[in-house]
């Protein structure tokens, strides 16, 4: 056997993340779109919170946080500037979210990534490691939906499907 | 506005791929021990799997798959090699795992992770993405797991704990 060395190995490219990312935002948005519109304000499972309000913060992070990170901005989090009433407003604000992600993350450095940044002022880790976290916010939030949508009887979009 | 150029960026190293990893796999060992014995095995939503079945499914790719890659073995996904009756059994595989995942891990190079790999002899995809896709599986299920164990009445672990 032999084990080479993993400390200076890349795994892969910022693009390649971006990629990934939208990826799974393209299914997410799949997801939001199987709700009726009534269940994705109004129904949960254990006293969670309706997939809309999962939604809600999934917008609230993703933009916000990469312009806070590419302008040095550490204002607090906050999910007060968006309060959707229908499916439509939230699927609009999505889409337009995917090109505020495009644009702001294409602006951090490769040296960024491995710096540290105290987002929202209070998350205070290397870049990379708040953007793995949005992903993994993400993917986490969603999974929750697909249940959601299997006690509602409805089938969920495949995993495996993000573009 | 500068806009620099992606593609040659690097996002992170393999070394912090696998620490990221091995964090979403301690919190997902939390999850397991969230459960009360019985309901790890019998509890779900919506007809889904029991949280004991997706746990056999996360063991049953992670080492296995990385073996497989490192091997260049092809041969199909099965979770049939791995019948636990217990939360301890599935505890004792889980750590096991973390082992083997570590060893596989650590001897793919660099330029490996950009070669395309017939997975499984069925999921043909560059490898980055192949591990991107175990960790992605994983914090799906993990988080229909949180409802479960919402739906049970239960606190789940805090999500942001890795280690």
């Amino acid at each position: 056997m032999t084990t080479t060395a993993t400390a200076t190995k890349q795994f892969m490219t910022s693009e390649q993340v971006l990629n990934e990312w939208q990826g799974h935002r393209n299914l997410t948005r799949r997801v939001i779109e199987s709700f009726p519109e009534k269940e994705l304000f109004e129904f949960s499972v254990g006293g969670m919170r309706p997939f809309a309000k999962l939604a809600v913060e999934l917008i609230s992070i993703g933009g916000p946080a990469l312009k806070g990170i590419v302008e040095g901005n550490v204002e607090a989090y906050s999910e007060e500037a968006f309060n959707p009433k229908t499916k439509e407003e939230i699927l609009k604000k999505w889409d337009e979210e995917t090109e505020v992600i495009n644009h702001y993350f294409n602006q951090i450095s490769e040296e960024r990534f491995q710096e540290t940044f105290n987002l929202f002022g209070q998350y205070e880790f290397p870049v990379y490691q708040n953007i793995l976290y949005f992903i993994d916010n993400e993917v986490h939030h969603r999974g929750q939906g697909y249940v959601y949508l299997r006690a509602l009887g409805i089938e969920p979009p495949f995993f495996w499907e993000r573009f």
